[in-house]
C-alpha cells in the first residue's frame, strides 16, 4: 500500500483546521486559519491556502470535512448553514488545483470516521458518534463502513424528534422537539444565561459545575437526560456496539452529563443492547474531523 | 441462476403464514396455520409442518421471518415476546430436517425486504418500512442491502423516543415515550375504548372514521401526528428515498393517518429530504413478510 500521507481539512464555522496525517492516523503537522464569512470564493481560496501551506512530496491525497450535506456523485458541497458555500464543486476544484485525489465528507461523518479509524472506536465495526458542539452532529459507522443514507449526505442525528411538538429548531430546520436544541452548547448557554444572568455561557456553566455549583450541576444533569433519550433511540435504531460522545461541549461536560445520560439511555435501550452497548468519550479531541477527512482522502486515493 | 422456488414462512403471534414464492416474488401457493402458544417444541413442529405442507421438488430453500432479534452468526432466534421461542437454533434444525439452505430474518426486516424486492419499494435502494400492527416493526434497506445493525438483530424503530419521559412501553422494554405506544393498533384500540366504551377496538375506530365520525377521525389524525414525528426522525436519521407504511392497522387506517402524518413529517424532515422523500402504502398486504422470508431464503441459497 502507498505509504505517503494525506492532508485532512476540517472546515468549521470559525476555523479551518488542516493537518498532515499518516496512514495510522498520526497527525504529523498542523495548521489553522480563520474561516472567511464574506463570500464563497474567499472560503475556497482559504481552503486552498490551508492545503498549500502543508503540501510537499509526501502528500498523496486531500480530504475535506464540511458542515453540509455532500453530493458524493458530483463532489459538491450542497450548502452550509453558517458558511457562505452553496452548490460548491469542491472536489473538481481541488483536484484541478493540486492534481491529487480528493475526498469529501460531511464534517460530523468525518469526525466519526476519525474516531473509528484512530480514536475511541478503533477496531469497532458499528458505532454512533455524537458531536456536541454549538450544534449537534452525528455520524454512523455500520458494518465497518460509513453510513451515508440515500442521498449520500450523511445522517442528521441532531434532527430526530425526542419531544413531540417541542422546542423549535433554527435556520432551515422547521422541526419541533429535535434533539439538537436540547443538548448542545447553545442549549447549555441558554440555560446558563437563564440561571446566572446574561454574561453566562456554556463554558462558565461547565466551570461552575466543576466547582460543585448545584444549579449548574442540575442544568447539566437535565441536559444529560435528554441526551440519554437520544442515545437510547440511536442504540435501538442502529444497534451500535459503541456510542462515542465528542465535540467541545460534549468532551468538556462529559462527567456531568454522563450519569443521567447513561441512566436514561439504559432505560430506553432494549435488551440485549441495554447491557452490551459501550459509551466512550471521544479520544481525538478537536483533531477528529481533520483526521477523519484524511482517511476519506486515503479512501479516494485507494479507489483512484 | 437457479430458477427453483423458495418457501417463505412468516411466524406471527396468531398465525403462521407460509407460501411458495418464485424468484420474482410471485406467491404460487399459500398455507396458513395457528401459532401454538404452549411450548417451544410445539412451535418448531408447526413451523416444520407448515414447510412440509408446501414442499416439493421445485423448492430450493426455506426462509423464516420471526418476531425476535436474530443471531445471524449462530442462526438462532434470540427470544420472542409473545411466542414461546428462546435461544431456538432454528437454522440448524430446519437445515437438518429438510436438507436445504435456510435463511432467518427478523419479521419486520422480512416485510421490508418483501416490499423492497416485490412491492412498493421495487427498484429503490434506500427505504424505511414501518409495519403498524398490534405492535410497530421497522425495517431499513440502506444502499441496496438490508440494514441489520451491529448485532445483526435488525433495527427497533418502534423504540425510538418521540416523547421524552412519555408513555411507558410494555414487556421487556423499560422505555418511556417510544414511538410504539403512540401509533400502533394497540394504541388505537386504547383510544377507541376511551372514546367509545369497552367494546370498541381499532377495527371499529377505523370503520367509524370511514363513516365520517368526527371523534374517530380526530383520534386517527392525532395518531398520525405522532407517526409523522417518527417518520420525520427516520427520514433525517436514515436518509431514505421512500417510506413504506404497512401492517394491518397501517394499511387499514392509511387515508385517515396520512394527512396529519405527512404534515408533521415534512415539518420535521430537513431539506432536501423534506421535498424529495416519498411515502407509500405497502403493496403486498399481509404477504409481505412471507415474500421477504422467501427472498432471505434465496439469499441463503445463492450464498451456499
Amino acid at each position: 500500500m502507498d505509504d505517503r500521507h494525506a492532508i485532512g481539512v476540517d472546515l468549521g464555522g470559525t476555523k479551518i483546521l488542516a493537518g498532515v496525517v499518516a496512514r495510522d492516523g498520526t497527525v504529523l503537522r498542523r495548521h489553522e486559519r480563520a474561516t472567511p464569512k464574506d463570500a464563497q470564493e474567499h472560503v475556497l481560496a482559504e481552503l486552498e491556502a490551508a492545503v498549500a501551506e502543508l503540501l510537499d512530496d509526501s502528500i498523496a491525497a486531500v480530504g475535506f470535512g464540511v458542515p453540509s450535506p455532500i453530493d458524493q456523485r458530483r463532489g459538491v458541497v450542497v450548502g452550509c448553514v453558517n458558511i457562505p458555500l452553496v452548490e460548491a464543486p469542491l472536489r473538481d476544484r481541488m483536484r484541478e488545483r493540486f492534481g491529487l485525489p480528493v475526498g469529501l465528507e460531511n464534517d460530523a461523518n468525518a469526525a466519526a470516521i476519525g474516531e473509528w479509524r484512530a480514536g475511541a472506536g478503533r477496531g469497532v465495526d458499528d458505532l454512533v458518534m455524537l458531536t456536541l458542539g454549538t450544534g449537534l452532529g452525528g455520524g454512523v459507522i455500520a458494518g465497518g463502513r460509513p453510513f451515508r443514507g440515500a442521498n449520500g449526505a450523511g445522517v442528521e442525528l441532531g434532527h430526530v424528534v425526542i419531544v413531540h411538538d417541542g422546542r423549535p429548531c433554527q435556520g432551515t430546520c422547521t422541526g419541533r422537539g429535535h434533539l439538537e436544541p436540547y443538548v448542545t452548547g447553545l442549549a447549555a448557554g441558554n440555560a446558563a444565561r437563564e440561571a446566572f444572568g446574561p454574561a453566562a455561557d456554556a463554558h462558565r456553566l461547565v466551570r461552575l459545575a466543576n466547582e460543585g455549583d448545584r444549579t449548574a450541576l442540575g442544568i447539566l444533569a437535565e441536559i444529560g437526560r435528554y441526551l440519554g433519550s437520544g442515545m437510547g433511540s440511536f442504540v435501538n435504531a442502529f444497534g451500535p456496539e459503541l456510542v462515542v460522545i465528542g465535540g467541545g461541549f460534549g468532551v468538556a461536560a462529559w462527567e456531568h452529563l454522563m450519569p443521567s445520560a447513561l441512566e436514561v439511555m439504559r432505560r430506553e435501550a432494549l435488551p440485549p443492547m441495554r447491557e452490551t452497548v459501550r459509551v466512550e468519550r471521544a479520544a481525538l479531541g478537536t483533531a477528529a474531523g481533520l483526521i477523519g477527512a484524511a482517511f476519506v482522502a486515503f479512501e479516494a486515493l485507494d479507489a483512484a
